[in-house]
C-alpha cells in the first residue's frame, strides 16, 4: 500500500520490520552484548559471523586489490559476495547504516557472473569491475526497490527501472546488494531520518557519522563495503568520508551519470547540481571508478552526463600545491590544523613536490549564495512532503536554518548564476596565475561532531558552488596532543568562535579521523586522481614511519 | 563618448562612417556599378581590387589546405592575411557582413607571425592555427573593440579583454581580423540591426543571408572568410549556413569556450544554452576548428566550458543514419524535399552506409518549450536595451512574436527544465534503441526565405533544446524543377500552410542553396564529426557526377 497519507511512525515500523527479515538468522549479532561501547570497529572480526576467508576478504584489500583477485579467481564471486554481505548486515546492526537490503539478489547474480565466466580465464576479457561488490547511497533508483532517501511519502514505491549509474555499474559487472542510509531531505552532516533512523559512526557512536552520504561513511569505515557512491551538493561525499576516515572523491558535475537519483531539490532544479562520486578505503579505488565509469561511454546512459572520456593521463612528476590554513570564515580546530600541517610537511619533504601558501577569495559570499540556491523555492517542497506522512523535522535539519531560508524569484536564480560565473572565472584565474595543480586544505574546520551539532560546509561547499572536483583523503585521527586551546583563536567573529568552542577534545573526540581535502581544476578529475596518488604518499609516508 | 541615452541614428552614423575609413581607398569599388544585380559571387574576382594570388589564396582552398600551404611557407602571414582583409573589404562593401573592422592590427599581428617564426621551419612546431585568418560573429569579446551586437547602446564601449575564445584562437596562432554583423537582439533569421544594417545574401540580394550569424554566413559565401565562429541557441550558425550555401557545424554546449560572448539573454540565464561553432566552406574545416579548440585545454580559457579532450577517434566504417524527412509541424517545400532525397539517395548508393526512417516525437511540444526558454523574464530587457537609445524593433524580430512571450516564474523555470530533461532522456533512448550514428534532416523547411520573413527555428531549435551536436550540409540550390506545388501538401495546418505558401520558386528563389542537417549524440560532437566527413561523399559523389 502507498505510503502516502498514512502516519509515518507506522511507516517506519514496517519497513524496520521488513529491514530486520532481509538480515539472516544466523547473521544476526546479540546487540545487548555492544551496549554502552563506542567503538564498535572490531566487532566484525570477534562475533564469530564472519569465517576467517571472509574476515581476510572484507578487511586486507581494498577495490583494486579485491578485483585482482576476483579475476584471477582466488575467490569466487558468490564467496566475495556473501562476505561482504554478511559484513554489511553486521554493520547495519551496529551502525544502522543500510535502507534497501538486496542481499539475496546479489548473490543470485554473484551466481550468474561465476557460470557465465566460468570458461572465460583471460582476466582481461572479463567486465572491468567484475564481481566487485558495491553499495549505493539510498537516492540511486535501484529497479524494484524503493528511493524513499529515508522519507516516509516515498516508501513502498519500488522504482521501475535502474538509476544511470546503477545500469552501468551492472553493465560493468559489479554486484549491487544494498543502499545506505541519509539525512531526512539528504542536506544535513547527520544520517538521520524519520523511516531509518540514525547512523551511528563506527569509530566512535558519540560522534556524527556525517551526511548526507553517512550510511556510505559508516559501512565502509566497518568495511562492509569497500567501495560505494554517494552523491554530494554542499559537502555530502566529502563530510562522511571525513567522519568515517575514509576517502572520499566528489567529482566535476555530470562525470559521474546522474540521471535516476532523487534529488533534495525540487525536479527541474538547476544552478549547483548535486555530483555522484565515489567513497573508499583508498585513494586508487577513487581512480579505479573514475576509470571505469568513464570508459563506459556515459551519454550512452545518462542524457543528463558530461561524457569526458577517460584519457590516460601519466603520473605527475612534479607538483606545485597551494595550501589553504583556513577559509577566512571558520577557524580550522587544533586536531584539523595539525593534520594539515602534518601533510604539509611531508609534501614538503617529498622530491618532485613544492607547496605555496593560497588565500581563498570571497568565501562568505559565496556560501551565502549557496545556501540561496539549495532552498531555490523556499521550504514548500520539503514541508509538503514531511506533512504527507505527519513525519516531524529532525533536529539536525533544523539546526541548518536551511528551512527558513526564503525563496527566490527567477531574476534572483539569474542574478546568483551571474556572481557565480564570475566567482568562477576569478577562481580559475587564482589556480592559473599561481600554476598550482591542486589546492590542499581542510575539508571541515573540525572533525565529527557530537550528533546534531554540524551546521556548517563552507570548506566543501565552496567547490560544488564553483564545480571544482575535490577529493578528502584521511591522514590521522584526532591524538592526545590535541588539546581544546582558547577560543582568541578563533578571530573570525561570533560564529566562528560557536563553532570553534565545540572542540573540546581530546577526550571527547577520540577516535575522530582527520584528513585534508584536496582540489583541482573542473573537469580535470583524472589529473586530479593523478595528483591525488601523489598526495597519498602522506599515508604512505606515516606507515613508513609508524613501521 | 559613450553611446547610451543619444539617439540610435546619431550613433549608427558615426559607427558606419568610423567603419568605412577603415577600408582602404584602394580596396574600395563602385557600387553604383553593381546597383541591381542580385547575384554577387562573381564580384570579386573581376573588380580589380584582388590580385590573381590573392584571388588563388581566397578562392582555392579550405581552411585545411590553405594552413598547410601557410605551415609550408608557400605564402607569408602577412600576404595571406592581406588577401583575406582585402576580400573582406570587398564583401563588406557587397553585402554590409561587417561589424568591427580591424584589418590593420591583423595586419600588424601578420607581421610579428612571420618574423616570429621566420628560421623555424619545422612545421609541426608552429602553432596549430598558425597565420589561418579567423573571423567572428560580433557577439564575441575581442580588446579594443565594440561588442555591440549591433544594439545602439553598447557602441563605443571597447571590450577590456579577450573572450576565451578570442583568446583561445590568437594562442592557437589565427589571425582575428574583423567581426561579423547579427540581427539586433541576436534572434531572427535576418541580420539586421539598427546599427549597422542589413547583412545581404550574395547569391539573391532579395533572399535573407540568414541569422543570427548571418554576417559570417555572407562573408565566407563570398569568401571574405574561408572560417569563421558563431554562435547558436536556436539554429543561429545553421540557418545563415543554409542560406549561404557553407557548412555550418553547432557544437555541444560548451566545448568551444563561451565566456565573454555577450549573449542576448539576461547575464546568468539559464536553460537552453548557446554554443559557439564554425562555419566553413568543407567539413573538414569543422573538424580542423573542433579538433584545435578541444587539443586546446578548454578547462584553462574559461570557466563555463565543458572541457573534452579530443579523443583521435578512428574513421567510420559502417554507418546506420536515421532520415527524418519532416518534423510534423513544418512541410519541407520541393527544393528541401528534392535535397534530401539526393543525400539520401547517394547514402543508399554507398557501401557500409545503411539508412532507416524515424519520426521525431514531440516536436510541436520541445519548440513551445524552446520559445518560452528564449524569453524567460519577458521583452523588458530587450525593450530597456532599444529605449536608451530610442530604437525601434527591427522587422525580423516584430515577425518572430518573440517580443510578446510573456515570461515565467522560477518554478516555471523548473517546470521547463523538468519536461527537458524528460525529452532529452526520451531523443536518447530514440537514437539508441535504433542504433544509428546519426540522423539526416533538413535544416528548416524552407530554403534562404524573402527578405524578414523567417519566422520559425523549428527544425535546428530542437537540437539545442536537446543539446545534440549538428551540422549543416550545402547539397545543391534551388533548381528549375523545384516548381512550387499544391498547399493540400502541407498537411500540418493552417501555419504548416501559411510558410508552405512562401515557396514560390523556382524563378524567385534562384540560387538559394539547399542543405541537410546531420544530427549525433551530446558530447560526441568529435564521433560526429567522423560521421559527417562520411556523408559529405555527397558532395563528392556530386562532384564526380558533375565532372
Amino acid at each position: 500500500m502507498p505510503s502516502a497519507n498514512r502516519n509515518y511512525q507506522l511507516i517506519a515500523a514496517e519497513k524496520k520490520a521488513q529491514q530486520w527479515e532481509k538480515i539472516p538468522d544466523q547473521w544476526r549479532i546479540p546487540m545487548e552484548n555492544f551496549e554502552g561501547m563506542t567503538y564498535l570497529m572490531d566487532v566484525p572480526l570477534h562475533c564469530g559471523v564472519l569465517s576467517d576467508t571472509e574476515i581476510e576478504i572484507t578487511s586486507d584489500y581494498d577495490a583494486t586489490a579485491l578485483l585482482e583477485k576476483l579475476k584471477a579467481r582466488v575467490w569466487s564471486v558468490e564467496q566475495v559476495t556473501v562476505a561482504f554481505c554478511k559484513r554489511a548486515a553486521l554493520a547495519q546492526q551496529l551502525t544502522n547504516c543500510l535502507t534497501e537490503i538486496f542481499f539475496d539478489e546479489a548473490i543470485e547474480r554473484a551466481k550468474d557472473l561465476d557460470r557465465q565466466f566460468i570458461s572465460n580465464l583471460d582476466s582481461k576479457a572479463l567486465p572491468p569491475l567484475f564481481g566487485l561488490p558495491i553499495s549505493l547511497k539510498d537516492s540511486f533508483d535501484v529497479a524494484g526497490y524503493d528511493t524513499s532517501t529515508g522519507l516516509g511519502c516515498y516508501v513502498d514505491q519500488p522504482a521501475e527501472s535502474n538509476s544511470a549509474l546503477a545500469a552501468l555499474l551492472i553493465d560493468l559487472g559489479a554486484v549491487l546488494y544494498c543502499k545506505t542510509n541519509l539525512p531526512q531531505a539528504i542536506m544535513t552532516g547527520d544520517s538521520h531520518n524519520n523511516v531509518f533512523g540514525r547512523t551511528l559512526n563506527p569509530r566512535n557512536t558519540l560522534l556524527t557519522a556525517g551526511g548526507s552520504t553517512g550510511g556510505e561513511g559508516a559501512l565502509i569505515a566497518l568495511r562492509g563495503s569497500i567501495l560505494g557512491v554517494g552523491t554530494d551538493i554542499a559537502g555530502s561525499i566529502r563530510i562522511p568520508s571525513l567522519c568515517n576516515g575514509i576517502y572520499g572523491f566528489r567529482p566535476s558535475v555530470g562525470l559521474i551519470p546522474h540521471g535516476g537519483v532523487r534529488d533534495l531539490t525540487p525536479p527541474g532544479t538547476d544552478g549547483v547540481r548535486s555530483t555522484a562520486g565515489p567513497m573508499a578505503t583508498s585513494a586508487r579505488d577513487c581512480s579505479l571508478f573514475l576509470k571505469a565509469i568513464l570508459q563506459a561511454d556515459t551519454w550512452k546512459y545518462d542524457s543528463t552526463a558530461i561524457s569526458l572520456p577517460w584519457q590516460g593521463l601519466p603520473s605527475m612528476r612534479k607538483l606545485r600545491i597551494g595550501v589553504v590554513q583556513n577559509d577566512g570564515i571558520y577557524t580550522p580546530t587544533p586536531p584539523v590544523r595539525r593534520g594539515l600541517q602534518k601533510a604539509v610537511n611531508l609534501l614538503n619533504s617529498t622530491d618532485g613536490v613544492e607547496t605555496i601558501s593560497i588565500d581563498l577569495p570571497s568565501v562568505l559570499e559565496i556560501y551565502r549564495d549557496l545556501v540561496a540556491y539549495m532552498m531555490l523555492l523556499g521550504n514548500n517542497y520539503y514541508q509538503e512532503q514531511f506533512a504527507r506522512t505527519g513525519e516531524p523535522v529532525i533536529p539536525s535539519l533544523k539546526a541548518t536554518g536551511l528551512l527558513s531560508v526564503p525563496g527566490t524569484t527567477l531574476e534572483g536564480f539569474f542574478n546568483l548564476n551571474d556572481r557565480r560565473s564570475k566567482a568562477a572565472k576569478a577562481y580559475l584565474k587564482l589556480f592559473c596565475d599561481n600554476q598550482i595543480d591542486a589546492i590542499i586544505m581542510p575539508p571541515s574546520q573540525h572533525t565529527a561532531l557530537p550528533l546534531d551539532c554540524w551546521k556548517t560546509a563552507t570548506y566543501t561547499s565552496l567547490w560544488n558552488y564553483l564545480d571544482f572536483p575535490a577529493v578528502v583523503i584521511p591522514v590521522d585521527e584526532v591524538a592526545d596532543i590535541d588539546h581544546a586551546d582558547d577560543l582568541t583563536r578563533a578571530e573570525f567573529g561570533a560564529e566562528d568562535k560557536e563553532m570553534y568552542s565545540l572542540y573540546t577534545g581530546p577526550d571527547q573526540y577520540k577516535r575522530a579521523p582527520v584528513a585534508v581535502q584536496v582540489v583541482g581544476y573542473r573537469h580535470r578529475d583524472e589529473a586530479l586522481m593523478r595528483v591525488v596518488e601523489v598526495l597519498d604518499l602522506i599515508n604512505h609516508k606515516q606507515s613508513l614511519v609508524k613501521g
